[in-house]
């Protein structure tokens, strides 16, 4: 991956649109990636549409009483200065430490993040200001929301660095898909896989339920015995 | 209990849907069972009808890399085995270990349960893909959706053994309740005194309910005294 | 303070309620206090006004088999007479110590509260019956409902102590604003400030947010350096 | 119980000395109580002797900064005033809602309560300075030990209340029992039972483990068979 | 494997009496396995001998008032029994799922076990009377001792079930290995590999640790690199 | 602070193992800084020395299979490189994000720290080998040790970065002190009052603790009102 500010390319972000988290975990997990999936980021806003994007990170450390203050805000490594560094497309992902208690970003943030064409806000902590972030229109993945802001708890400590969020490693640039049962990360080595498997596992187990619901008994259909299989390949070129 | 996949009488089911899971813990609270209610267990899908069913268990234990993969989902001590050895009007309770990182069941197999006519799916651990699942109208209490299956954390070891379930023993064949407030067990030996008591606890409390709203204060109303008993048993009579 | 039971000022009681729970916690940072915000209490049910009231509290603690039960609901230290004893206004704050598995009040006793003109329930535990809960129209902040009554895992200890609730210490009398975001306290000694400041805040963060969707960048914005504080000063007063 | 002050009969002291924690629950568990072993408090030191008194309780709320200082310490209603007032033979029973980031005391207060008579400190919280607090010689029951004083996390609110250690409700005047297993409570009106029966449990326990170091298999011995009763009954007439 | 109740080779065993649990997991994670080391079980005496046997498993379910008494230990499905089937040199694996407050075995029952020639006992839950236990000389890994039985809070419910422990899938007759970081399960296709290049392993390391001791740096020396790997390779034939 | 990795003077080092860390949090505590102490880190061997350097920072993220390997320990970014970079008299403190499942060290790094002068490692997480480490001589604070190697769930990310170790904010070159009650943070701007004021703080302390076991009450005494000051100081003059 040589720059990991490229925006993806149209056509993946359209071909991810079409693969469901669930979907891309089974086919990691065959790649023996099973840690992949976010513990913690829902989505904030019941109905957000499926997010897909280069992942550009931020790294929160805990508030100490000396450093996290209002006026650290203006300081030029300061969230405000992380945000005006996002590429259009991108989603960022925050390691927030798994933090519940104070909110990393409120509407002012998120509503400027919307104006740089990002994607979507994905965290292991938490918003402030549910409303007013849901009104700006940025989808988000997170644990809720609170009335403390970041100061409360947190201190940012950098952004494009290596970082954790819910239990994945997440480097700048790896490939981030998000919807109705959270995050996943797609190591950038394994995109041209999903991107070639995903539709086809989507089409098979849509069949599958084609089969279910005129009621057929699950063993032999799924997962597919040789004769399930050939009934697919055969239905498949109808 | 003779055989646990007998399904329960209409009435009996008729009755217990007329009687809310707190109401039931009250009843069994007065006979010395505390441990009834499931810790975890919630509705997926906001307004899910109070659901009715004798228990039929199935138990997993965590995944080992050479043991848990796709593959093992063909193998004679699958879920999809399981699955269709559920009787109709049973209630799946799953033994999960409370395990919020890996899904047990998806679309597929949540719709063959509702083909066999299983009436609800309760579980201390998490589904995948809730939208599917949602689709399928089966009732499901477990403590969320996430992107991956089972496979990543979980062996499903075997069905019908006594498990735990969000802190309640539960064994084939006990009674299930679920509803807003989450999924209660009632032992066979214990049925009949629910069936007696439940409605006219209900009754009872919707008595009181009346007062309130009429401006009764709580002391003597609520647990009634002499007077207030007095009071009440006339009104039934009318 | 001289009377925890006092009503508070309607014109106090409408300026907060203008003012977002997130607002008051970064004023009352700015006094150094960083526990305010209660850890656990959410709307029980979506779309919840704010709430503003003086905390009347309540506290349990752990039940103990030969003393919880049904029976001493009817005790003189129970929770009916201390809810006979709450203010018209009041917000009942109640210390469950975080328990999540008996439920503190059903719809019975919060209709109740909704006669007596309680304005709203916060508690760092859970109700029971959420239905019929959010049928009396009390606004609720809980961690969510359960069947099992409070006396499956509780005890009423007393009321209108000092207690904690979701990690803050809530004194009789002391000022609650409860939104979509949680609940806050603000001790009686900020309330002149957080009055004064706090209509000031909403208005400024609006100014700002109307700069970010002309497409204003962050730094010099939020927080205003002087160019940006003359700029609004100079709007403020046309 | 008329004086929740008086202190144990020296009897009833030697009596539960002889009679381990262990043994007092399953008493206890045979009269339905199964809440009286509190979680969190284990031996600060490795040997301490089990100790035998009436709960001297103190409560903890949350820390707010307003109010937790070094100042505060002088208040009237501090940790200092309730010390003073503990009687000899009394166990001091902590209710610090189990915060382990601020200890509730240090070396000077436990060398007092030791100067006072007082036979032990329990809490499910922490102490600070292990070092200092174990020269004292005062057998302490707690989470461990930590560098922060109480004013880090907690105000001290009241003692003499009811609270809640550990999971278990404490009124004062209760008897307590903490031995290398933790500590136990004995409501007052079971204290007789324990003294009649604990004894005999605890010569019949070592006279099932006699047996099972002669080779005896555990079916018909533990529990006992009419057969190994009657030969136990001999062995004790002998 | 045949017969999981078949004792382990005493080749076998003194082997891996010479490979820390350390060792045994860099080697399966090299055969990617992750899930092998229990999360939970630790040594309940300091200097407990490094233990080796194949699992004897037992599983244990949550207690319901009705059915966890004293009286369910004289049941033919009880712990008694279980133990009265476990072969000598086996190490009892007990499923407790990871139950804190409630003791599943104490002196009696683990004095029993050594008469059977049980090697160990592990739990991911706790035992009671720790001084008792301990005096039997059976090395227990568990999380501590508490004073409840297990009619507390378990129900004993099979023995030689598949099982989790701490996390990891344990089958009857798989090996398993304890010492003082803790236990490590060898499934039994991989037991071989372990058996051959344990011993190497710890030759190595001892030989780099030597290395350090002399002052060297680490890159090029741990891992090797193809210098290093010589030097070793030719220190060896000495 | 113009350079992390110069080593405190000696003067300073030995005034500080003077000051205990619970003296320490008290004089940060009076200065507003509360979270100055690390949960989590404890001593590893009893009756470690207290532990007086500059920190050198650490950092892991999640592990990923495709990352977490024995391979990527010979990294120029591996734990090994910045083992090399220490410096003499250096705490290295480890940001493990609290992982308890994956060992950050084992003898073999140790063992090197120790050669390169290094005086003390401290982390929220564990190491593994706990018997090795022990060896080895290096005073470790952690949260235990375990047998998998931090390829079992960590990838090393960086060192000399902001992190966070225990909830507390950790920059390169503040100073930390650890000893029996945990590790504390003094941050460099409050260096200077902590080696004027604990010394002193020491001996005022010191001096109560005699009035105690003289027989003393506390209130007056600690805190000292006007007279027992006056007397403190003429004692001193003595």
């Amino acid at each position: 991956m040589s720059d990991p500010t490229t925006a993806l390319d149209a056509e993946v972000v359209a071909t991810l649109k079409g693969v469901s988290t669930a979907t891309i975990t089974t086919l990691l997990l065959k790649k023996g990636l099973r840690k992949v999936w976010m513990h913690g980021p829902k989505p904030l806003r019941p109905g957000q549409p499926r997010c897909v994007g280069r992942a550009f990170t931020l790294r929160f450390v805990p508030a100490r009483e000396d450093l996290a203050s209002p006026a650290a805000w203006a300081s030029p490594r300061s969230t405000r200065v992380a945000i005006e560094d996002m590429p259009a497309g991108a989603i960022a992902v925050v390691d927030a430490m798994g933090t519940t208690d104070a909110g990393i970003f409120g509407d002012i943030l998120c509503a400027r993040m919307v104006r740089r064409g990002v994607s979507a806000l994905i965290t292991d902590g938490v918003v402030r200001d549910a409303i007013g972030v849901n009104a700006t229109g940025l989808p988000v993945w997170c644990q809720g929301s609170v009335a403390p802001s970041s100061a409360a708890g947190l201190i940012f400590a950098n952004w494009q660095d290596a970082i954790g969020c819910g239990g994945v490693a997440v480097f700048p640039g790896d490939i981030v898909v998000a919807d109705e049962d959270g995050a996943v990360l797609i190591p950038d080595a394994h995109l041209a896989e999903v991107l070639a498997q995903g539709p086809e596992q989507e089409r098979m187990e849509g069949w599958i339920m084609e089969r279910v619901e005129e009621g057929s008994a699950l063993p032999g259909l799924y997962p597919m015995n040789e004769a399930t299989k050939a009934r697919y390949e055969a239905d498949r070129k109808d």
